[in-house]
Formats: C-alpha cells, structure tokens, sequence
C-alpha cells in the first residue's frame, strides 16, 4: 500500500465518522515517538474506537502483528474498542475488532477479502449495530 | 509563539500523560480538513480530557475566541472534557478547564499568568485531583 493511498483512505472514513456524529481525531502518527498510536480515535460521547486503516489492492496482504499489537495496548489504555478498517480496492471498507481476527502464524497477520466477506462488517453495520443496542436499552 | 516550540510544548506533556498512565493521541491537525481537532486527547480508561496546547514567553497573550469554541465542539462530541495546557516560560505548565477561563471581549481571549495562578492547576493536581475523587469513590 502507496503511503499516500493509506492517508486518502483514513481521510475517508474520518469523514464517515463525522457524518456520523463521531468527533474524530487522526494521529500525527508515531513518527516522533515509540508510543503506539492508533490512525483514527472515534467518540460519540458513549463508544470510542481506536481505528488502524488499511487499504489493500488484491484481496489479501499479510501485516506485522506488532501492529495490532500496539492498536490493542492503546485502546486499552485510553478504554476504547479496538479495530481494523480495510478497504479494498473496488470493493470497499470491512470493519472487524481486533480481537476477532483470523489466527497468525508467527509474525505475521493475514487479511483477507474472503475471511472479512464471512467475520467484518461494513460501515453502517458498524454504526447501526451499536445505534440499535443504544435505542433497545433507551426503551428498557 | 513559533510552531516549533508550540510542538516542542505539546511533546513534553504527551509524555507526561502517558508516564502517568494514560493513553495519548496527538492530532495531525486541522491542516487537511476544516473539522475541529484537540492538539491532544487523552484518556485512561474513566476521564477524557480533550486538550489545546499554548506556549507563552511573557506574562500574557491574547488567543481567538474560536479556537476555545472549536475544543468546545470537539470534546462535546467525543465525550471529552476540554482543557487547555498553557506552558509559561521559565515557570511552567497551568491547566484550566476551557469553562473556567476569564471572560473576553469580542473576539479575543486573554490568557495570562496573573489569572492562572489563580484558577489554574499545575499537571500534579490536575492529574492529583482526579485520582484521588476516584479513590474516595471506591472506598464508600
């Protein structure tokens, strides 16, 4: 994935978010420090996702698992829900938590069209699972 | 305040956040994109605090009205409390909630030592002040 194509992506769906309702903060990154930093933090004043964006041409890539890694240090720390946005090239954006991914072997994790085809979500789901949970416990 | 020593500012207290345990995101900024962005945000699991970093080399500097109203909208969305980190020269680091800040004429925003040291918290009590509410609610 070109650095540029990356940053297009994370843009996009930093303005999904607000569209959303979300305010989003997207990360200077960790270029100066050792700290993990995830891409995108989401908050609506009741969930808060610490996003790493990937976007990938084919339809699988495999990842250093040290990434995730770091997105889960962080978002535990801070008390966010931490998740994996991949794009696709024409095919778009699955939404899958990290602690939901397919198993690795060793170092490295693998992300696949077809394992998010079957375990991710897409964006509304993602927003309307977690609206709809909101609005069943407003009416309890 | 020149930017490097604005940034130089709000490294020194990105790691002071996570030496006391919280998770810390520092934003890309507003550059790329009109949304309002803390130029830090950190959280530890129960407080939030969305954060405008400002570096001053006198006793007093007047700041835009908007840049208070943009951390405002911000931390409202995210479910954040919004402070602002104002780093005097030769004497430190003052925090002040952004509803607690002195009254200003039109535009303009006065932030200055003389009000600081009256109404401000230094990084101890902030952090100090916080903890110790949290522990008094574990012991009832």
């Amino acid at each position: 994935m070109s650095k540029a194509k990356g940053s297009r992506a994370e843009r996009e769906l930093f303005h999904k978010f607000w569209e959303q309702g979300f305010a989003v903060c997207r990360s200077a990154g960790s270029g100066s420090t050792t700290k993990p930093a995830p891409d995108l933090l989401a908050g609506d004043g009741e969930k808060i996702f610490a996003i790493e964006c990937k976007s990938i041409k084919g339809t699988k890539k495999y990842f250093d698992v040290n990434e995730i890694v770091q997105l889960n240090l962080f978002a535990n720390t801070f008390g966010a829900e931490a998740w994996l946005a991949i794009r696709f090239d024409k095919v778009g954006w699955f939404f899958i938590q990290s602690n939901n991914l397919e198993k690795s072997k060793g170092e490295s994790l693998l992300l696949s069209l077809e394992y998010m085809r079957k375990k991710g979500f897409n964006f509304e789901e993602l927003i309307g699972k977690y609206r709809q949970k909101k609005l069943k416990g407003h009416n309890r």
